[in-house]
C-alpha cells in the first residue's frame, strides 16, 4: 500500500522524505569479546558509549630516561652547584618499586618506568653524571615536567567513545589503553543485492549477442562493502514479475536492507515498484529523482527496512547508490552521511541542463593552490569515465554555468582502505 | 653494517634517504580469476595494465524505451505532420533482431535493446502514438541521439587501467563491463608486527602493577590493515637482545616488510638499530626524526625489505607510521603516498617549539565555509586524543605562530571503509 509518493523531485527533497520514513532500525548488538578486539574491528559502529575501566597510564611513571628524584632535593641543581644524591637501587621496567624514595637518593629509572613513592621529580640521564652509587645533577630544573602522573591520560571512567562513533586504528588503542575489553557493537548490516535483467552475463561467461556484461553485481557490491556494509549478492534474476517477486520476499526476509537494480523505470518490464509496495508500510517514498544521472530510483520503507531501486544503467546505479541510497542505508545505524567533502578548484566550465541537478564525477589531484578537480563528462552509459573518478560534484537544479577556477565541494566515492 | 645513516633530521629528508634505498621490490604477482573477481578486489593494486578484451556497449543499442526507425523516415515528423509507420516486431531484451529493419517500419525496443540493421534513430514512445500494428510519430527531431553505439563507452584493446592502479569499485564494473576477467594483481604486502616490552600486557589480561595496556599490537595492527597491508602480528616480543635477535630473523624471513614498536630509542635496552644494521644492507637509513611526536624512529632496508622502528609511544608510533612508514611501505606496490589532504581553517593558534616540525592531531567539521580543524594538543602520551582526531597537519620546523583562522592541509588517517 502507498501511503505518500514524492515523485521526480529533488534530489534533498526524495532523501528528506525517505530518512523521515524510517524509524530506528532494530539492528543486532554483538558483543565483542578480548580476543577479537583488534581483529578486525576497524570501520565497525560502536552501539553504546564506552567508559574507560582503568586509569590510563595506571600509574605515575617516567616519561624520560633518567633517575627518579625528590624535586626539591634538585631544583636548584646547575653546572656551577651540581647536588649529588645516593643512587638506591634502579626500577626495571614493568615492575612496581617496593621502596619509597628517602630525601638525598635517587633511583635509576627507563622511561614508563613506576615511579616510587615519595619522588617527585625525574632527572634526565644526559643531565648528570653517572658515578655508579651516586648521581651529580647538573641541571635539575623542572624535574617534575618528566613525569606522567597516573589517570594523565584517562581516568577510570571517563567516556571514551559514544555510540555511533566508528572504531578507527587509533580508536581502538585508546580503548585498549583504559582496559576496554569488550565493546557492543552492532552487527554490520546484511544487505540484499537483487540485479535483475535477461540481458547480462557474467564477465567470466561467453557473451552471446544481445547480452551485455553483469557490472553492477560486481560494483554495487564493492561500494557496499566499502561504505561499512556487508552484502548479500543473489544469483541475478530473470525479467519475470513471479521470479522477481519470490527473489524479492526472500532477500527481504533474510537480510536488513534490500538494495534492486534494474526495473525501476516506466517501462512495461518495470513491476519493481508495484511488487515492492505491496510488500508492507509505509510502501514506496520516492519514485524518481530529478538528478542525473539517477531519474528513474525508487525509495521504499517496509516496516523498519529500507528498500532502494536503482537504475540498471551502471554509473546511474552507482552514483545513486552514493547520493541517496548510502544516507538511507546510513540510518540504520543512527548516522547521519557525515563523509567530508574535499574542497577542489573546477579545471573546467560546466554548462548543463539547469532544470536537473547533475552529479558530475570528477577527477582531484594536487595543484599549486589545493586541489584541482577536472570534469569527467559524459552520458551516464560511460563507465569507464566513473572508473577514474575520485568524487562527485553536485551541480543543483536552477545553477547557472560554472565558471573554470571556481571552488566546489567533492563528496569522495567510497572506496576500501586509505590506498589511493 | 651501516653504509649511511641520516641522524636526527628532518622528516621529509629522512623520507628521501629511505625511499632512495629502496629499489623496486618484487612483489608477489597473483593473477584472479573471473569468479573471484568483485569478491574482495576493491583496494586491491594493478600488476600490469589492464585492456578491454571488447567493445562496450558491445552492439549499438537504444538508450530509451520506443521505437526503431530509420531516423530519415521520421526527422520532419512533428505534431502537425505525423509520419506513420508499420510495427514489424519488437526485440527483446538480451537478443539479437533477425531481420533488417524496412524503409517505413519501426520495431519496438526496450533500454538497451539491440537495434536492428539498418535502423539509424529511436523515437521515445512518448513521442508517437501506438497504435498496435502502426505507430505515428509525433516529434522525430534528433531520433539519433537516443542511440549508443558499439564501443562508444569503450574499444577492445583500449587501455582502461594501468600498473598501480587502486581496484575502486566503479573501476571494478567498468573492467567487468569491458569483458575483463582476469587480472594481475600485487599479493597484498605481508608486514611483520613486532611489538616489544616486558611491561605491556593484553587489554583482557590482569593489569599487574608496573605493567601498562598493549595498544600498538592493536592500533598498528589496524593501520596497517586500513593501508591496505596484510599485517602479521608476532606475540609481543620480551626485552631481551637474543629473544628479539631471534623473533626479528623470523619475522624478515616470513615477511615482506617488517615494522617494530619499541627499543629504538637510546635507552640501554635499546638494542633494535644494532641487530637490524647487522641483518644485511644497505641497513640502517635513518636514526631520528627531528619531528614531534616521532623522535626515536629508525628506517632501515635489508636488500629489498624495508624495517621501520618506531617509537613504543602509542601516538608516536601511529603518527610516524602514516607519516613516515606508510610512504616507504608503498614503495613496495612502487606507488607514492597519493592521499589527498584536506583544505581547512585553522580553528585556534598554535604557537609550537619552531626547532621541530610538529604533527598535529586535528578533528575535521563542515563549517560555514568549507572545514575547519580543531587541533587536538597534548603530550605524545595522550592515546585518547588521537582517537577522537580525523587527520594529521604538519606545521614544518622554523614555523612562526599559525594564526587561528589559517588555512592547512590536514592529512586524513588511514581508515577501513567510508564510514565514519
Amino acid at each position: 500500500m502507498l501511503t505518500s509518493t514524492v515523485d521526480r523531485t529533488l534530489r534533498r527533497v526524495c532523501l528528506a522524505h525517505a530518512l523521515r520514513a524510517m524509524s530506528a532500525y532494530p539492528l543486532r548488538v554483538a558483543a565483542v569479546e578480548p580476543a577479537a578486539i583488534g581483529a578486525d574491528l576497524a570501520g565497525r559502529v560502536l552501539a553504546a558509549p564506552v567508559h574507560a575501566l582503568e586509569d590510563a597510564p595506571p600509574f605515575t611513571r617516567s616519561s624520560v630516561d633518567g633517575f627518579a628524584v625528590r624535586a626539591a632535593d634538585v631544583a636548584a641543581a646547575k653546572s656551577g652547584n651540581v647536588v649529588r644524591l645516593t643512587v638506591a637501587g634502579d626500577v626495571p621496567m614493568g615492575a612496581k618499586p617496593a621502596q619509597p624514595l628517602q630525601p638525598g637518593h635517587a633511583v635509576r629509572v627507563p622511561t614508563g618506568g613506576f615511579l616510587p613513592a615519595g619522588a617527585t621529580g625525574v632527572v634526565k640521564k644526559e643531565d648528570c653524571r653517572d658515578l655508579g652509587d651516586a648521581i651529580e645533577v647538573v641541571d635539575g630544573a623542572g624535574s617534575e615536567d618528566h613525569i606522567t602522573h597516573q589517570g594523565a591520560d584517562v581516568r577510570r571512567g571517563d567516556v571514551l567513545a559514544r555510540a555511533g562513533d566508528v572504531l578507527t586504528p587509533a580508536a581502538i588503542g585508546m580503548l585498549s589503553g583504559a582496559g576496554v575489553a569488550r565493546l557492543e557493537l552492532f552487527a554490520v548490516p546484511r544487505v540484499a543485492l537483487l540485479v535483475t535483467g535477461d540481458e547480462i552475463v557474467s564477465p567470466a561467461a561467453a557473451l552471446r549477442p544481445g547480452a551485455v556484461r553483469d557490472i553492477n553485481s560486481l560494483s554495487l557490491t564493492a561500494a557496499l562493502r566499502a561504505m561499512g556494509f556487508a552484502p548479500v549478492n543473489y544469483e541475478r534474476v530473470a525479467d519475470r514479475k513471479d521470479v522477481f517477486a519470490a527473489a524479492f520476499a526472500r532477500a527481504f526476509d533474510e537480510c536488513d536492507a534490500v538494495v534492486i537494480s534494474g526495473g525501476s523505470s516506466v517501462g512495461e518490464r518495470d513491476y519493481t515498484p508495484q511488487i515492492v509496495a505491496q510488500a508492507g508500510e509505509p510502501g514506496v517514498i520516492v519514485h524518481g529523482v530529478r538528478a542525473k544521472p539517477g531519474r528513474p530510483t525508487m525509495l521504499a520503507v517496509i516496516g523498519d527496512k529500507p528498500v532502494i531501486g536503482l537504475p540498471g544503467n551502471p554509473v546511474s546505479a552507482l552514483v545513486m547508490l552514493e547520493t541517496l541510497g548510502k544516507p538511507v542505508l546510513l540510518r540504520m545505524y543512527g548516522k547521519p552521511n557525515d563523509a567530508l567533502p574535499y574542497r577542489a578548484r573546477l579545471r573546467a566550465r560546466l554548462d548543463l541542463d539547469s532544470t536537473l541537478e547533475h552529479l558530475v564525477p570528477v577527477a582531484l589531484s594536487r595543484g599549486d593552490d589545493g586541489l584541482e578537480a577536472v570534469p569527467l563528462l559524459g552520458t551516464s552509459s560511460e563507465m569507464h569515465i566513473l572508473g577514474h573518478a575520485d568524487a562527485l560534484v553536485s551541480i543543483p537544479e536552477g545553477s547557472g554555468p560554472v565558471e573554470a577556477g571556481s571552488l566546489v565541494d567533492a563528496m569522495p566515492l567510497s572506496r576500501m582502505t586509505s590506498l589511493r
